[in-house]
């Protein structure tokens, strides 16, 4: 399989496999058809078969999924099958509701430190994990093979505490700044634009869409 | 312009077209073709033509687009020219974060007020907004004419926030719970799943995808 065949599109629909197939198994549903998926998840059958086939050999003709089985494959699909340490860039209310997340854990984002560069925050803790100096970061993620970065900062650092996480090594970053970063093709970035969210909602709200 | 017609994928791109068209504004461009836009944004251009026409003739043959113009015209189809009345209901650390994100201020969602059912922030502010015990909030919503209710309360008592939103009167929730809340065709629903978020970036990190 090569990486530019897998488009935008798929890479949004395969978390929500997951999720969805979360809720089953704990339902206890056993198995269940491409169909009735396709009916939950409002995607056609066609396509959830050709997502999956993109990555193996999942289902069975005339029989469907087995919803245990599956929801391994995704989570395997999804790389969920490691641990990723992490830190946080951002003390302030949002690194702290990011940091306080203890789902992140649960499925293997291992939150090691967090960094500040406001005095006053440096050196307390956020659910038991300290708050560096901000100066420190390039070397703490290097030293301490960090995988993925979270930017909790306002916009007009982000760019800069990206380049750092770059500079340290990180594989991924997890932008929650409202800005377009720029980072090297080698490092997967995925942006939280909660104002995308938003005017979604009054998009919604206009023309009346449920 | 019939609302079944307005697919899910076409709200998710509108919020974009917006934000790009913002930065284009920002450095001064005055017009742009939707060749140019297709290359900014990844949409192919005959994508965006048909978009924006499903709302109006913005656009000039052989000319493109007055990037002012589209940008207040998006804003409009956004639902984003006029102002929205919102509550949060769950005062932790994403409650705050929320509240104190004055962007959200800026473009028109004015939060009066937040909710909580401890009887320790419950009087408090937060960015000079009072928390209220959530038992009053089903009165507060009607009587004051909320227009959303922001979610961030735990998954466990998302649900029953929503029906006393919905009872209250509210025509949208932008919901932050890890929850798929089930909501009456009236009142239009926005999830912010931020674990497919984390999700959707480890998968880039497993598959190398910049």
């Amino acid at each position: 399989m090569q990486n530019s065949k897998i488009s935008n599109a798929i890479i949004r629909r395969l978390p929500r496999y997951r999720r969805y197939l979360g809720h089953l198994q704990n339902k206890g549903v056993k198995k269940i058809s491409s169909n009735e998926l396709s009916e939950l998840l409002g995607y056609t059958a066609s396509q959830i078969r050709q997502d999956l086939n993109t990555f193996g050999e999942f289902g069975q003709q005339g029989y469907g999924y087995e919803v245990d089985k599956l929801y391994k494959e995704i989570n395997r699909i999804l790389g969920l099958d490691r641990e990723y340490k992490t830190v946080v860039v951002g003390a302030g209310k949002l690194g702290q509701a990011i940091s306080n997340h203890n789902y992140f854990y649960k499925v293997g984002f291992t939150i090691t430190a967090l960094f500040d560069n406001n005095p006053a925050v440096i050196g307390t803790k956020v659910n038991d994990v300290e708050v560096h100096d901000v100066a420190e970061l390039e070397d703490y993620v290097r030293d301490n093979n960090i995988d993925i970065g979270v930017i909790c900062v306002q916009r007009d650092g982000a760019q800069s505490i990206a380049d750092t996480l770059v500079a340290g090594g990180v594989k991924g970053i997890w932008n929650f700044a409202p800005i377009d970063l720029e980072i090297p093709d080698k490092v997967s970035l995925e942006s939280v634009h909660l104002s995308d969210s938003l005017h979604a909602l009054s998009f919604m709200i206009k023309h009346k869409i449920p």
